[in-house]
């Protein structure tokens, strides 16, 4: 861990946001801000979650993807129950710099708490195929919820 | 275009909502559920907006890509104004049913108003480096903003 304090700075300008190199992210107005997990050996998408500001410094300071869990409403060192930690090769930010991309490599191969490789695992038909039934893309879950979080609750939201 | 109406169902369950094979997606407070749009050529992450259900809806039904801009309070047609439009060749949906993945092709290449191939062109130093300036990695425009927007207000909000 770097002995150097993370500090977000403050947003002035737009060339500063957008053509700058000062890491200034912008919290929305529940000090979240958007985060985009992607596996470093696939490509493929993986989750979508959010960290507040300790979240993403300890990110930064770790090398290990540390959310924001809104359902718990806590902070969430990812694979802490699991154990599929994913370690980030590569972190990135967007023109605005409201959204955090995250490469990661996951122990475990494994990200959904459902059990899939990845969160995105069911396509939506298009065009002449739109309004059909979600189509299962992936139909082998690589671990059993049940036995890694036992009873914890469900963390999605109806 | 599909002459079938696209109907999201209610969300009931957790067990429809991640198991199942109805589209049911979680629209937020203000009515919008989070996009992420990778390149289907490069698998690389291009932008993280949102859609309102009825960008959902004409996203499905025309296979191209639909936002709603927050900045401008109004349906997207992403490429309406750049040309640059995003054919959609799989769209997927999350666990939760609160995120939808866009994987697209680009028309021109680029997907990001500052002027790059993607939103994400500068990376977060971490770790050892936690704390350093951002870094780019993208130093070329694919096309010059001003030319394609000419005046429009910028989207980024400070």
């Amino acid at each position: 861990m770097s002995e150097r304090t993370i500090e977000f700075q403050q947003r002035l300008t737009i060339e500063q946001v957008e053509e700058g190199t000062d890491l200034a992210p912008r919290f929305d107005d529940r000090g979240l801000i958007t985060a985009v997990t992607t596996d470093a050996a696939s490509g493929e998408l993986l989750m979508q979650g959010y960290m507040n500001a300790e979240a993403l410094r300890l990110t930064i300071e770790t090398g290990e993807a540390h959310y924001y869990s809104r359902s718990r409403k806590t902070l969430w060192h990812k694979g802490a129950t699991s154990g599929l930690v994913q370690k980030v090769r590569e972190l990135m930010v967007d023109d605005d710099q409201d959204c955090i991309w995250l490469i990661v490599d996951v122990a475990g191969g494994a990200s959904c708490h459902v059990g899939y490789r990845s969160c995105f695992y069911r396509r939506i038909p298009i065009g002449e195929s739109a309004g059909k039934p979600l189509e299962f893309t992936d139909t082998e879950k690589v671990f059993d919820p049940e036995e890694v979080y036992g009873d914890a609750a469900n963390p999605t939201i109806l």
